[in-house]
């Protein structure tokens, strides 16, 4: 099945003053599930790096539809959307432990050179792997 | 004039490996410029909590459409784009020194009740000051 | 044995330019240890907090030794080592892969009563079990 | 004088559920101090870095004084009180509003080379300027 869970607990820093955590901490959550998706796969990022690529994010739609609080156990769920030339989509559902849905986010990434940036297809040990997941 | 330019340096910490700044930062200087902006209109955020509301993000749509980097400076504008019910609209555009768009982000946010993040409309003395604006 | 051991892997947004750990991040990478150690003795930050009281940082003393990088996996040990008044002493290492001491930081924390920040002794829930440790 | 005042506005996402900036922030605002002073006095740390340096921090000794809160304007002063070999010491205090001491801590950093992170005497266009202001 085309789907990773990656469990986490909120921390403290995470939190800010409505007591809840700041919105920008979600962007890093997902950031964290998606590699360990990749990780279960066989692919680790530090890798994809190191061949020459980076993948940056390059657009992102997130809804964020419940609050939760420090100390919860969330769950992220990743799935891989789509992979199409130099692209690849992900959607994350974020819940909490009672199963409530707390944020959902669409997130486009791009493969580019390390260095130039430039965007470019990913490499052939990449593809060989995600290609598997989408259809 | 319904817009407000907010400028910023990038600090070394909201940098990441890949030597730009860290996608989850944008949201952080967003959140700034809207607070510099609020008060430019003579509003601060301080006032709305402490009047019993929190005005927390719902949605955002951001497209990253260039890199940047340490030490860089960046312009936010800020725009207001709507008003209704317990519901504001913002549309953030993000330049460099050389006026390239960097990343352009629609934002959502509703005002709660503090304690129960129960949405309700914003309180008077804000809607006096914001309905002038979008018209 | 009075000595705790959690593990943790070096994240994306936790690098900087340099292409390691940013210095700050030491601090919330102790902040977690230290709280899943007080979890593990049966005592959770959150219940500390839902009594009434907090545990601010006063003091830290931080040796940052060697260098790390992303995706690493580092061992954060915690030991605590003094508890006197309103105060409670920890002392951390961090260690990589390869046993290596990454980090080593002595912090000081004082219990304060939440709302008026005034210094206080620990709840009698918490001295229980701490003192235990010390001796 | 060898000192330097920086001004910043406490940002929502440094606060953290105690209603106060999180204790990790400060080394951010002493590292933007920092800079913004040799910036003043002609250097900037991107010319360190493009001159193939690094000034990672290698020791930190912090007193936290009092809270702060959200909005608030604080000052922190920098002051260069060391050069020696491959190591630079600086005194960071931090006030309120109303003069009040927040924070005082005690940093040290080393020259490194980019790349290897051997330490290194910092090149001269720094030592130029710095040994100017400490005597």
């Amino acid at each position: 099945m085309n789907e990773h869970v990656h469990q986490l607990r909120v921390q403290y820093p995470e939190t800010d003053q409505m007591g809840t955590v700041h919105h920008s901490n979600y962007l890093k959550y997902f950031e964290t599930a998606r590699w360990e998706y990749f990780r279960e796969l066989g692919l680790s990022y530090a890798d994809i790096e190191a061949a020459g690529y980076m993948l940056p994010v390059t657009r992102c739609n997130m809804h964020f539809l419940r609050t939760t609080h420090y100390d919860a156990i969330l769950r992220v769920h990743t799935r891989i959307t789509g992979l199409k030339g130099v692209r690849i989509w992900i959607e994350n559902k974020l819940y909490n432990e009672t199963n409530e849905l707390i944020n959902k986010t669409e997130i486009e990434l791009a493969f580019v050179r390390k260095g130039s940036w430039k965007p470019c297809p990913p490499p052939e040990f990449v593809t060989n792997i995600l290609t598997k997941l989408i259809d």
